[in-house]
């Protein structure tokens, strides 16, 4: 930037946070019209498509040394990942992906062999949630790699979940089990400062090999949604647990208008996460509320479908929502409610 | 990447070149099927959308230092040509544009009123083009301005236009004028020098403002569009001017399987490009057939449309479609045959 710039008004993008940002860039835009359905602010973009069916479009950039680490990231699994990422979006409208764009900008230090790697990864994502790639874009970059991707799915209009529509009373779900892509995150990470010391170490994370694959390689959940159509529930709200459960509920509550009142003790907490937490000195439910990258699945339900919701497998029902009055609180073991804030909790 | 990885074996990306790069790549791929009709390879894939329309989408990467140079690119600027190269693209396949996502990356250097700017000039763009914002992502970069937006469009089914489709007699057109953008560069990266030099040197560029603003801010040919519609007009195939023309036809020429004969006499250069070229000490024709960023349109109609065609303004009839074993071929001012390679052509 010129020196002249320098001089004039400057507020830092720090102050604001990536949420408020967002918040203050989207307020100069006129809301949605035809054929926009929702914009900006949910996990996707819905358009009018046909009749009976919206389109969906979501979107992800992924920049090295901020979203990921190529010390311990495999190229493959990141090309899969990148992509899983973005179908997850897809799955939180209660939609079905079709097609995906890449665009790729990286420097002469990788390799024709490199790209095949992170490509073979992206095939097998595609493969694996049947859709296809069908655009995009590859730039020399001056420095490391970046990854965009877009999706676009589609979802019947009488199907489609938002992150508006969570009611006082209605349950709150997640699916699987939290905090495992975090402490993954820390294993790696203190592999890595082990391997900068001690060069000659061979790392042994096989005994981690659940933790650490949630973290590079995980999977969105395809499978809960099918279960949900099967099982004949239609979530009130949902969205993917990206940024940490906490962080989610935030957007659930101000999109919805409600509060929520989450049980400590239901919290789903893999033992092995457990342990390996405390072996971390965190403590594990943080990690469960703030820990992002799991790519879960968290949806509300009406009292209805509490019989319904049982028969489906790797649900956990959390707590309920409020009055909006009543805020995020966080029922503790112990017994007593604590104020949850989107980046955690208050301290005790 | 890892001293093990170094050793293993090597391939330069740039032996490849973007073009077969992407080729190579997307070879791995299984071909399209539905609700995919058109992947990899054209200005945007084309989806099926319901009975009368297809959807496009499309998506493109800028990158500070390699696509834009913020010495002097006016942010407000730099966010509106983003939009329009993207917009480009879906006007390409006789489309209409409908939303887009914007996804940023950008390091604490930029200020809130900098981010701001780009979105102002992203707004004007989406208020010109009658588009939507409806979505995207913020994300810190450690370095420069990463700027990534997807386009999603439709195009009547009966209307689309591919790549593919030219045939042998067919007449070759382009709008606007050829080679403006690329001189734009270079008086932009000459008064950067001279910046550089002499710090307190006032550029006066305003009397090349015609020049420099095709390179700053472009626009997309909508309008050829809608008069090619009103006329009664399909072009045969069609793509935008981003690589510049000689890519661009061996783009169509590969994808059509014909040749093309341009005559260089009719190549559309602006009085005032001619003469900076020269100033220059460049050839003019090579800036036209060379310089991209153009974003004019590039299409083959049937000989029938002759008539049709001359109906329209900014609309140059540039050569004929051939059989595929003549190749691309130059027919220069003094009537000599010089064969086009796809990045200009061969020296005399």
């Amino acid at each position: 930037m010129s020196e002249q710039e320098a001089h004039e008004e400057r507020t830092e993008i720090s102050s604001l946070g990536e949420f408020r940002l967002i918040d203050h860039l989207a307020a100069a835009f006129p809301p949605p019209q035809e054929p926009v359905h929702t914009g900006i602010g949910d996990d996707a973009a819905v358009l009018e498509r046909n009749d009976s069916h919206y389109s969906l479009l979501a979107t992800d950039m992924l920049l090295e040394g901020v979203h990921f680490d190529l010390a311990y990231t495999p190229l493959k699994h990141l090309g899969y990942k990148s992509v899983v990422v973005n179908l997850s979006d897809i799955y939180a409208m209660n939609g079905t992906p079709e097609a995906i764009t890449v665009s790729i900008g990286m420097s002469n230090r990788f390799s024709l062999e490199a790209v095949e790697e992170l490509y073979a990864g992206i095939r097998l994502a595609c493969q694996q949630y049947g859709v296809q790639l069908v655009g995009g874009d590859t730039s020399a970059s001056r420095k490391g790699l970046i990854l965009s991707i877009s999706v676009l799915g589609k979802v019947a209009k009488d199907a489609l979940v938002l992150r508006k529509g969570a009611q006082p009373g209605d349950i709150v779900c997640v699916s699987g089990d939290l905090g495992r892509a975090f402490i993954g995150l820390q294993l790696l990470e203190r592999e890595k400062r082990v391997f900068i010391e001690h060069p000659n170490m061979q790392p042994d994370l096989s005994k981690h090999s659940r933790i650490i694959e949630k973290q590079l390689k995980p999977e969105a959940r395809v499978d809960i949604i099918a279960a949900l159509h099967k099982a004949g529930i239609k979530p009130s709200s949902m969205i993917d647990v990206s940024d940490g459960l906490s962080s989610e509920l935030f957007h659930l509550s101000k999109h919805s208008g409600c509060g929520f009142t989450i049980m400590e003790e239901r919290l789903p907490v893999d033992e092995e996460v457990y342990h390996q937490a405390l072996a971390f000195h965190l403590d594990p439910t943080l990690c469960a509320l703030q820990g992002g990258e799991d790519y879960e699945l968290l949806f509300t339900i009406k009292q209805e479908d509490h019989k319904l919701i049982e028969t489906i497998e790797d649900v956990s029902l959390i707590g309920y929502a409020t009055e909006s009055d009543l805020g995020l609180q966080l029922i503790s073991k112990s017994g007593n409610r604590h104020a949850l804030k989107a980046q955690g909790w208050t301290a005790f």
